[in-house]
């Protein structure tokens, strides 16, 4: 694919960079490829430059200098994307917000938190640990809050708190001509115009660089029980789930492992459950609603086949339980022994759940696949995370048809090929297959608000214009 | 202001609306006006003609139509928006929706409902009641779902169930170029490219016209517990609220009606409350939720110097307090013989709340204004119903002065100009006082996706490109 800009544009934008940030610009290789890795099957496509801002300042003037000579320019946070949101198919100037980690305001009155788009979700939940209020996202990753905001992150909590969607309340941004602005005020609701944070989240850094992220905070619940239980089937523990939202159980999590899984994590991170699909479940509430809670879960689950439902209220436990759903990814990959893991993403509604996850374990055997499967079911969310040979080109073939298989799947079960990895460089056609025209109005947007398609472009296969 | 189409091109349109849509077609003036009446100062702009659409390819052919001689549309759904969003500045023709309004599929494991736009909530809820599911949002008049989309609407509900940003999960729209897009899929997260479902929502007509609508319902709450009580003063309410909250307390509804709404009501609903400022509440959950939640919030409001805690399950007693609440604005009427009523707007975070109300109180005092004061209070959102006589332009200019003080005093403490009723053609001033140069990137984006303007032309002040 063409660069953008010409060797000599390049080495002009290094030097200006170079002059105005000294020691916090690099070109230096390794520092690059630090900035495009990747964990799908893409290759690394690495930036010409590397500039750590500090401040807001530091990114209007970023963008300035890019932008008069239509550079291209990628935000980078933590590095935990999987869609190659990061490579730079165009180079350009990566912005790394590992320095800007600040919380500039907080409101415990209402619930608010105002911080710098490089925190990391966990070292804002450390912050906040002694206000009685957390930051529920959990992505998996120990992301940064400017990543999860562009990706529209959501993972385990989203069954109850939502995504990045709900959670960011407003958002300061550099847009593509250098301006900074606010996309809304901290009041609760609002009808005062378009609705441009929720436009900025998810648009993987497109249309805007985000330079602080205004979130909604939860009190921190007064018991936290979980537990977990095996099913026969994965239908039958999807059903379980089904029949518990529709009783309005407030799951704060549901997470689905299949039967390899299950294993995988019983290898890995030491879990004792049956070699079974199994739900982990988590309830937050009051003592009296979540114990209403543990017992009517208890019922359906058992009504569903499940014989061993086993909660607690043990910190240790709890952490021992989520420690082994977070390792589900290392899991997988110790499973799948020299092995490079490709994770899918595909999300539909939680009615049609059941059938999509069934088709999909029956494609894994016609196809000669190993991938064992997660998934934040309570939301219709699920990954198989497939084993593979990068650099196998057959191999290489054989995942990504797979994963085409399950993102046409989805979609034609009124689902998205993504519930939460985003578009990134690879699933622009499935985009186009799930929303059709809506597309161009992206497009359309994204021409308005960036003419010269400097911010990070080659995503959303928006690069032709 | 200049109409947009000449006195031929009209004729024009109109044939040829008259030509494909006979009867369903009308230039009568009394239907003209009864599609852009008003219940602000603002005065009555007739569009030129009223087509009743009845399915969406009658939508499609009349923005064709329009958009060939770039005539202005406005969707019109029940008529109850009050910033003038129906108004017809530049002319125009009028989309009336109420024959188009049909329940489209319901899925109950999803819980969701796809509706045409012309359905109004409480018939939606009607179609429902046999189903264990409720539509929450509910802004006091029967609106239509097309419209509150549109005004991204709240109201009493929306405490706990979020605004129509929340409640919509997807929606198909007809585009300024006549094409028709569906915003997203049924899944109940995605990260799936631009988040084009919120950019439509609260867009006011201005970027797509709807013709489906998405929606997430609701479990029925197994127990419904409501009541009131009296406080001292308005910021001993206010502080209770925020008390409450930051206890996790659910509230369903949490309103405010100040000393003189409480009067108001009584007298106009037969209410029996103390003359004092009065928090209305509900609880919604299982048996022992709704208990502890009901006790925690009498001990909270015990505190803050409430002696009349009230509450009961009583269906009737709920419906008597409710209707009271709706008919707050009647009251408010009632209370003030022989004037029109000016509904102001304002949002503030809630730990400001107390201080905007407060401060608010003061300047109606000040400027000898008669106004009593209704709050969506939980999400730090009221109203003041100004007594003026229409027509009488210094009473005019006097209660557009309080409604700017109001704005600008939300917009200081970090609010909006308005939380739920819209910008419509009076607050584009305080939307970029608001927001800055982020109104310039709206600009942008309503000439990317309607370069003709003719899609609800005059709102936001988006008048002059």
């Amino acid at each position: 694919m063409a660069k953008h800009c010409d060797e000599a544009t390049i080495d002009r934008v290094c030097e200006e960079l170079k002059a105005a940030f000294g020691d916090r610009f690099s070109r230096n290789l390794s520092v690059r490829q630090a900035h495009s890795h990747n964990v799908t099957a893409l290759y690394q496509q690495t930036p010409n430059g590397v500039v750590y801002a500090t401040n807001k300042d530091d990114v209007v003037k970023i963008v300035k200098i890019c932008a008069k000579h239509k550079m291209p320019i990628i935000p980078f946070g933590a590095g935990s994307s999987i869609e190659g949101q990061l490579n730079a198919p165009k180079g350009g100037i990566s912005i790394d917000f590992s320095k800007m980690d600040q919380v500039v305001s907080f409101s415990p009155e209402d619930m608010t938190i105002t911080v710098q788009p490089g925190i990391t979700r966990e070292t804002l939940n450390s912050w906040l640990r002694d206000s009685g209020l957390f930051f529920p996202i959990d992505p998996g990753a120990d992301a940064s809050i400017g990543g999860m905001a562009s990706t529209r992150a959501s993972g385990t909590n989203a069954v109850r708190y939502g995504t990045m969607r709900e959670a960011v309340l407003s958002a300061e941004a550099v847009m593509a001509d250098g301006r900074i602005i606010r996309t809304a005020s901290r009041a609760k609701k609002s009808a005062a115009g378009y609705d441009l944070t929720r436009l900025l989240v998810g648009s993987e850094g497109t249309l805007g660089i985000f330079t602080e992220i205004t979130l909604r905070l939860h009190p921190v619940p007064e018991v936290v029980s979980c537990g977990a239980c095996t099913f026969p089937t994965v239908t039958d523990a999807c059903n379980a789930v089904i029949e518990s939202i529709q009783c309005a159980i407030p799951f704060a999590r549901v997470e689905l492992l299949d039967e390899f899984m299950t294993k995988a994590c019983n290898a890995y991170s030491g879990l004792k459950l049956d070699p079974l699909p199994t739900l982990c479940v988590e309830f937050h509430g009051d003592k009296t609603s979540v114990a209403a809670q543990v017992s009517l879960f208890g019922e359906i689950a058992a009504s569903h086949g499940s014989k061993d439902f086993k909660h607690s209220t043990d910190p240790d436990k709890r952490a021992e339980l989520w420690k082994a759903r977070h390792e589900a990814f290392w899991a997988a990959q110790a499973s799948l022994p020299d092995c490079d893991v490709f994770s899918t993403d595909a999300c539909v509604p939680i009615s049609r759940l059941a059938d999509c996850v069934g088709e999909t374990q029956k494609d894994l055997q016609e196809h000669h696949l190993i991938g064992p499967m997660v998934g934040h079911v309570g939301d219709g969310n699920f990954h198989v995370l497939l084993g593979y040979h990068k650099g196998n080109k057959e191999e290489e073939k054989k995942v990504y048809e797979f994963s085409e298989r399950l993102s046409e799947r989805a979609i034609s079960m009124d689902g998205t090929c993504t519930g939460e990895h985003g578009i990134g460089q690879r699933k622009a056609k499935y985009l186009r297959l799930e929303l059709g025209d809506a597309v161009d109005y992206m497009r359309a947007i994204k021409k308005a608000l960036d003419p010269d398609n400097i911010l990070n472009p080659g995503k959303y296969g928006f690069e032709d214009y």
